[in-house]
């Protein structure tokens, strides 16, 4: 792609330039030539020099990796060193009058496309960005290469949009015969052991199904976890904007957090109208609420391995702690499902478990036929289900719009999948994602700058939803611990008696 | 105390009442009548009547119980109802021109005393309220009666702010020598044990800590609640406001929460500009953020026990249901503890196990006995602890103006403290609240109504919090497993190696 830039601007002086016209011409060509050293002769061009009073216009025309707003700022600054001192002069303000960036595409869009701080127009895959908006941080934080590569994604994902994902099936277990074919979350509730919670997507488990999730916690620590010597550790589970900002989250899925804001003040003065006004009323007072909650930093966990990954924020590991296997089985997870609510298996709030492991490429490729080995012990002797795993691509791969190359057996995601009865046949219906496990080289790694002693870093993680085993385990084997497989009732004899309600 | 009120009012007709002036008077006369044959003849009385054009004034007077409001409605609605069919007339606008309450409260006022929608002058114990907005929602939801609660409330409070909390030992452990005299907190941070948190007031526990904590709550759970007969429940983090305002949390502490917004919408399209601007910025764009956020309807959990109760609202439970003890062990609490913070010991986030017992005023004392030889097992035989229990007045009962009665010995809270031998002399330094006990007699029985089949009941609950029982142990017996005591080393050997960093 030969990316082509113009730029158009002008430089106001703090006073008339007739008399140094002459430098300011020669620190451009020294700036240009010195520009030219090193990145090429046909890099940049200056043209279109016109001075005017305490004005001086003119377009700088740049090709390949050089940016000319950067000629621009070295420019502005020489002009500051030399001439302030010797003629008391210098740039006021840098006025842009226009910057044009041409780029090619491989494939032409499909539909238009629109970013920020410019206006986009295609002619085929010939791509011309005219900035709009362009100040100071504009310039200095290199906006414009983003805004490059938003269009280039963009494009992509209007080709991508239309397909299904990458998905690609490694192994299978036997069909197996279920014992019923309803949906247990329907049942649960018949039966009193689940309750709606108490806002959308939540669940209030009785001790009926209490026990089951807790079960299948016991489970995945003693079966999987603590046999392969992964450490527990209790993370927070808000999660700042800047965790989510190196994760890449904030700008993938911003529209499924559960936001949290902190109070203005704690000052019971402060808060003393909005008390009188819910004291009198007996209802919120949504203004008064809104001038004492500050705007959002934070929101609930997503998923905790971005927390984990920030607590080894800027260390160096030391080599005899490799791999290190870390797990956390607190942060309560919060996803704002909207419309796509169903019973307990896909809700707004939900208890994971998520180990995290970091190590070499050779210890994480170890690690995964471990693990492998212990969950397909879990699904397989313990709980007896009909199930498959697949490779799949994940949304952070897909929007970096490397989908699914099928050589991509080292690094990337395996989905465990779950028949569900009560959704029809196992052929036609959709099986529920019970499990999954990630190897996702050194992404965030890098983006958390982990290191090791010696070693080059990987890591992956591997989500363990208890609302996903249970359900996935129910919609087989059914509500009555008599028709259970013997493995699983080792762990869970009988579902507690709870409360009776007239 | 004698309540008195006087309301001026004017009634605009939707004609000129020349004509029908008559049968307004009737209609008010009858009204009236009504009112005394009900109420006392000495309760109500009406003034000042004079009628212009279309509209009709006067004055209410009333003492006691009723209110002059209720029948300047009931007279509004009889004029429509009886003038409306025969004249095509009717109450087209109620002014209120004053509205005045007198009453007297026990005590003076200390300082000035105001409230939303009246102005309120004191003169020694006699008050008056001048009503200054009155639309009908003020008239038709009676915010009067808690208007005047809210003045009485104030001025109390102005006596209760001086005086301290009370606070009553009733048993104190012998004293116990101290392993060490260091803040355990900061020790652990120097240990690698501990990580402050990726935001205020929380914190990221290694393996080292977390075995710590996760062995407090093994010990809660296998000898406390297991053996009195607990079962687990799994409620909802995230809490409506609705089931704060029936507990009070809401006119409590509502500069005390983490507030949660949910998203305007989850579709893609409305969030893309938001995803544009973090993508080409690398910052969060704030008003972007803020018009798609909605504002916040919940809060993250302050105590398990209001999510407990709710899920119990309107229900009647079974005689052989009684008592009923329930427990939850995952509902992560957040406070907003703004300058208060330190340690482990006063944070933003923490985790406690919340069991909540609701039965017979009997079965409640009787429990309380058993767990508190339970408690006592653990801080005595397992911990070693220096500690004390005394009997002090929760916040609810202070609002509400019930300061410390000595006699509070069925109904009311059990402190838990431990010395901390790093804050200094035992007898002169602060000692931790490091667990609590109450028996809250009918309050959120009622707030929810909830109700057993033939029995009046009761309700009760005891904060278990994991980084208070951590912090009070290691207080007293430092971080080296070698000086911990026997009973707790059954339960936790040695601290897991965890990461070395470089």
């Amino acid at each position: 792609m030969v990316l082509r830039f113009q730029l158009d601007a002008t430089f106001t002086f703090s006073k008339e330039i007739a008399k140094i016209q002459k430098e300011v011409q020669t620190i451009f060509d020294t700036t240009l030539s010195s520009i030219k050293a090193k990145q090429g002769p046909d890099t940049i061009q200056l043209q279109n020099l016109k001075a005017t009073k305490n004005q001086f216009s003119f377009s700088i025309i740049s090709e390949g990796s050089f940016r000319p707003h950067t000629a621009l700022l070295q420019m502005k600054n020489t002009i500051g060193k030399e001439l302030g001192k010797t003629h008391h002069i210098g740039v006021r303000e840098i006025t842009i009058n226009q910057y044009r960036i041409e780029f090619d595409v491989e494939k032409p869009p499909l539909q238009e496309v629109t970013i920020p701080f410019a206006k986009v127009i295609c002619k085929d895959t010939h791509v011309i960005l005219t900035v709009q908006q362009a100040d100071d941080e504009f310039l200095q934080k290199n906006y414009l290469d983003r805004m490059i590569s938003r269009v280039k994604e963009k494009i992509e994902n209007q080709y991508y949009e239309g397909k299904g994902e990458f998905w690609k099936s490694i192994w299978e277990s036997p069909e197996k015969k279920p014992v019923w074919k309803k949906d247990p979350t329907e049942e649960m509730i018949q039966k009193g052991w689940l309750q709606q919670g108490p806002t959308k997507g939540k669940w209030m488990y009785r001790a009926q199904a209490a026990a089951v999730l807790k079960t299948m916690e016991r489970i995945a620590l003693e079966e999987v976890l603590i046999p392969l010597g992964f450490q527990e550790v209790i993370a927070s589970h808000i999660v700042p904007f800047d965790i989510w900002l190196k994760t890449g989250h904030m700008e993938g899925m911003p529209g499924e957090f559960y936001y949290v804001a902190e109070p203005k003040t704690r000052d019971t003065k402060e808060w003393e109208h909005f008390v009188d006004l819910t004291k009198i009323t007996k209802e919120i007072p949504v203004e008064e609420l809104a001038k004492n909650v500050a705007v959002p930093r934070a929101g609930i966990c997503y998923a905790q391995c971005p927390v984990l990954y920030w607590s080894l924020k800027g260390k160096t590991i030391a080599e005899e702690s490799l791999p290190v296997l870390i797990y956390d089985n607190t942060a309560i997870s919060g996803r704002y499902e909207s419309g796509g609510r169903h019973g307990i298996e896909r809700v707004d709030e939900f208890h994971r478990i998520e180990p995290v492991y970091i190590g070499t490429r050779e210890q994480l490729l170890d690690l995964r036929e471990k693990m492998l080995e212990r969950y397909k012990h879990v699904f397989n002797n313990i709980f007896d289900l009909e199930w498959r795993m697949a490779w799949v691509t994940p949304w952070y791969m897909q929007q970096a719009g490397k989908v699914g190359a099928e050589s991509q057996q080292e690094t990337g995601t395996i989905d465990f999948e779950a028949y569900m009865p009560y959704r029809g046949d196992r052929k036609q219906s959709e099986w529920l994602e019970f499990q999954n496990l990630s190897i996702l080289g050194d992404k965030y790694i890098k983006a958390f700058n982990i290191k090791a002693q010696k070693s080059d870093l990987w890591s992956g993680c591997s989500g363990i939803g208890l609302q996903r085993w249970t359900v996935a385990f129910l919609a087989q084997k059914g509500l009555d611990p008599a028709d259970w497989p013997q493995g699983f009732r080792k762990y869970l004899e009988k579902i507690p008696e709870g409360i009776t309600f007239l």
